[in-house]
């Protein structure tokens, strides 16, 4: 990943827990060459602390960065890591305990995990959607009884986060009523080992384990409403189907949208083109020049020729057209790894960062 | 494939049409072994007429029946093909022509092709669905002026027959109001050579030409009434989505389904695990033991474990639940060059047959 | 599966240990209506003995057969199992002790594992090619120990009995001498949950753990002399490289081949079209009609398309030509857990059946 | 694509033959940036030519340059294309005749058709390997009265490079006597549409047409020596075997090396991980920083993981290990339309200009 911004005069060192799995690797992949962070922990199981890492990760795309491969594996305990900045991708059986234990400690956890998405004080961004949630970690902070600068930012589901992308600029130009979601999910969405082969080789999989009340739960608390204690959540209706199938990375989505009152396929065309999202998501190192990319090519976007528009950050929409049912239909792409996942907490690092959430670098 | 019914004394002989391409060889592995059709012609464009078929056709899958191989490639003249059954797997450029000559000449065709499906005194056939409809080939051949026995039979579209046959037993009990179809279709449903493999491997492409206004106007037609010497279409709304996938044969299909009056998925599940379908279909040569079959298994159908069913014939569908908008959500499988498209017409011709519509073999 | 052969009387019960796994799988489908055998027994860990088969199977492929769903697992313990004939899918970390102690009590058991595969009085069977090596059953059972009946048979590495199917024949006619072997295979041989579709998805693989050793010797015991009490390799030099490429099933392998005289790419055709192989192992219920087939077409076999070839049981050979280094390159083709695996155990139970091995059923 | 080299004051205007297609689309797409050429014209069919690019190529990867897609295509006519520097991505039915001309007309022509890689007077170069033999162009010009500056230069078929380049520095050091090759080649080496995807998916197919003559005779001249005014062919023997399979960008292949003496896989690495081509093809804008890399990763290289080292220049090469019959084992893996098409191309012209061949920018 190579980024836009100017680099700063020191780093922000950063610590990645869960850092030998496929999440954790994507996450050491990206802030590779970050011009704001700098990966100088890793934390894994107790089975793989005090191994370096080249050691203890077996790496499975790409090549190890030396830096890290050089480092050794600390257990997930914040008395034995220091960094503030914690990127969390850790499974969800031991996230819960862990996360809460560093954000005591006063490090600001930025987590792919499900445990906290939903809990009324914890902030689910996407920054560009909705940056001013993450105003509820003051009230998190003083609730949870955090030291201070501790907190739990989370980011969504992969497939959630391409949706309520999409869907965002819609949403707020004309109130969204229902939705009809059906995604084609890419293998790394399960991560590593992950689907067999003999699973998906050839085949359609019609069935992702509690993906589908994620989609519809999620997208809800990511474009509500923000109070001061928690999120109101948007008030419309989601049906998701979700579907694996033999893609690499990239989450394809078919959507029918109905909105409050009429929206033809142009209005909902020309408010997708001209979206930039929230203001504090602009001009940082992982913002891409346009969170959403609509194209006109009756095919695309296709997952493996677009995903990595935006260096995997932007969403692409397509084939938006009238609903013969609903107002209109279109076909979104996002990046489930980057975007819709470590690029996504990395990314809302930056903004807490630009806000001068941490001690100076 | 292997026939479960009892052989006739005699076989009827038929002509396959457009016989050196993919559909037409796929009629001609479908028809080996059949106990009441023998392919005793095969018919070509000019340029492989008069070779030996093993020459003409560039054999795609198995192994060409050497029977067949050893036959002379016909012209598409009616003149020069005598069987009284005819299937066509020719394109649509030329099945315009062509299949209204033999219709005149007084053969019985049955077509693979789009050209007349919609043309309101053209049977558009799922004989499970709607046999009955069968019944317009009388006035058919009245109005046009067809020779005695001549007439056209069409199938519809493979994405819209496997659509079709999962909402046939739901609209006969309980009237469909509102259907969200999404497709994942194989790459055999776009013939030979078909999608380029850098087109489709380890990609989605969102679009088929056509193929959505085609899901939605021939399900209407299916569904619909017959009259003396038309079909009243059915009076739902449809929206179509429909994506190629990187899978060999079977349309996969998601559906978001609103009818007349609530419906649980119990009652859902219920009406079309108990379904037959028309008596007339039943007991045929190519007639599955069950045209649907209803699975349990979370995850499934799946297309390349279970498009086989039945030899092919058999719609699976799966994940029968509540819909959060509509009434209830479903899976649905069905093999896309056989029940959709070849296999379709030989138990359209099957049908006929035991109605005593062609001359005793 | 569909047999050619008539049905006796009775059927012999057999037992199939690591029933739950993937190649246990493979037994029961294949046995599914066998003509001599009948799956009266499973059995498997500690884990899933007790419960029913339906209950401690994830079943994999296709139907499982509702009179084995219904069978109660065993433990693997001779005692609990009462079969005489034993079919073993177990994991090599277990197959050792248990495959022995079923010997010792008197069962005779066709094993897939690797633990017995190079000991000198455990024949190492391809029937067509080397019946005859049974014959060291009688040695192995007084030298072991074992109770009447008792004994070890094994079948080769997948990869490794394709191979050595298409070179037998010309072995036996001409001397092997040097034998380059690369194979492209499917990912069904790494078992299941096998390999992750992360690592095959658009990939190859250009390494196996151990494959190429065994590759190595087990042709060489399988190609070679049987004397009283053991097996001399057929001396010829063998270099295997092992690739895993993105297939479902079929090992495809490239050969080139040199003899102790020259022969022609026509001799050597020749000789591979016309061989039958041995007398012991034809007309047996999973016998194909043709071990080998050779196809001039210029681009088959092809692993998709010709894997199924004989039931699964056919090596399909093609691209016969002259090596420019050697005397002949060539292609071949088989099934990897059907020939390569349980289809070949089955068969090995065949002859053993066919001459008068077992009790009568 | 970035390039490592600095950029002049301006940049060589450079045509484009074949524009449309393909190869052509990767000239363009590896062009894009560069800091000394600048694709100034399109040329192609006369059916494209008077169009402008973007509406006469259906771009397939990527995004299409924006100064490329507004230039209108010419026809492939030396007198209305002005570059002296000629990229030609033509097929070859029609790259005889219109390099030729090109040629006469005093441009230098660097070319991916196969019609002149073997006429004794025209170069057939990987730079790191040969780039001396770019020596035989006056002799060439002189020969077939070409004009001043005009002139030839090929580059080797895909699989035919890559194999090239991982046995150039062994040839080097101890002299080839023997090799096989068995190639894994990625379908984008069939161009578009090229492979159907009905023939590929989950499937091998063990031929490509005419591709082993050439892999044997083109790795004969690239390491060859340079006379004065031809190439003798370097002295081995090598037998092909060139298998398709279902990977998008890379060629894999295996090979088994005999020496003119006893070489160890210790020596081989060595030779190869220390090896740096020749010296003109060194530190140019597209020159890899390491042509070859030498991985010790058990099961490396992989074709999706490692294709695009070094931008898609390096070739890797893996697994060194004894051969049993032969001297030494290995495989080798490079990207066949960067590194084996269009890069390579580019890589000559770089040198060309580097040595001074063209005038001025």
């Amino acid at each position: 990943m190579s980024f836009s911004s100017t680099k700063p005069a020191r780093k922000w060192p950063v610590a990645v827990l869960g850092a030998t799995g496929a999440v954790g690797q994507t996450f050491i992949r990206l802030l590779q060459g970050h011009p704001w962070f700098e990966v100088a922990e890793v934390a894994a199981s107790e089975r793989s602390a005090g191994k370096r890492y080249a050691e203890a990760a077996r790496w499975i795309e790409g090549t190890l960065p030396p830096d890290v491969a050089a480092l050794t594996v600390a257990p997930c305990d914040p008395a034995q890591v220091r960094s503030q900045i914690v990127f969390s991708a850790l499974d969800s059986n031991v996230a819960g305990e862990v996360e809460a234990a560093f954000a005591r400690a006063g490090r600001l956890v930025l987590s792919n995990a499900k445990n906290y998405r939903m809990d009324a004080d914890v902030p689910l961004v996407i920054p560009e959607v909705n940056a001013p949630h993450l105003g509820l970690l003051a009230h998190q902070r003083h609730a949870r009884g955090f030291a201070a600068g501790g907190g739990i930012v989370t980011n969504a589901n992969c497939a959630a986060t391409v949706a309520a992308m999409a869907l965002a600029p819609l949403h707020e130009a004309f109130g969204l009523d229902k939705v009809f979601v059906t995604t084609m999910q890419a293998i790394s969405g399960a991560g590593y080992p992950g689907v067999p082969s003999l699973d998906i080789l050839g085949n359609v999989i019609p069935y992702i384990g509690d993906e589908e009340p994620k989609i519809e739960r999620e997208m809800h608390k990511m474009l509500g409403q923000l109070t001061e204690t928690s999120i109101t959540p948007a008030d419309f209706a989601v049906s998701a189907q979700a579907n694996r199938v033999a893609t690499e990375n990239g989450h394809l989505i078919c959507l029918s949208i109905g909105f409050r009152r009429r929206v033809t396929a142009d209005e909902a065309a020309a408010t997708l083109r001209h979206w930039q999202g929230c203001e504090a998501a602009r001009g940082l190192p992982s913002s891409p020049e346009h969170p959403i990319v609509v194209t006109d090519v009756a095919d695309r976007p296709q997952t493996r020729r677009d995903v990595m528009l935006g260096r995997g950050m932007t969403v692409t929409v397509g084939r938006i057209r009238p609903d013969p049912i609903l107002d209109v239909k279109l076909v979104a792409l996002g990046h489930n790894t980057i975007r819709g996942a470590a690029g996504g907490s990395i990314l809302n690092a930056e903004v807490l960062a630009a806000q001068g959430a941490f001690d100076s670098a």
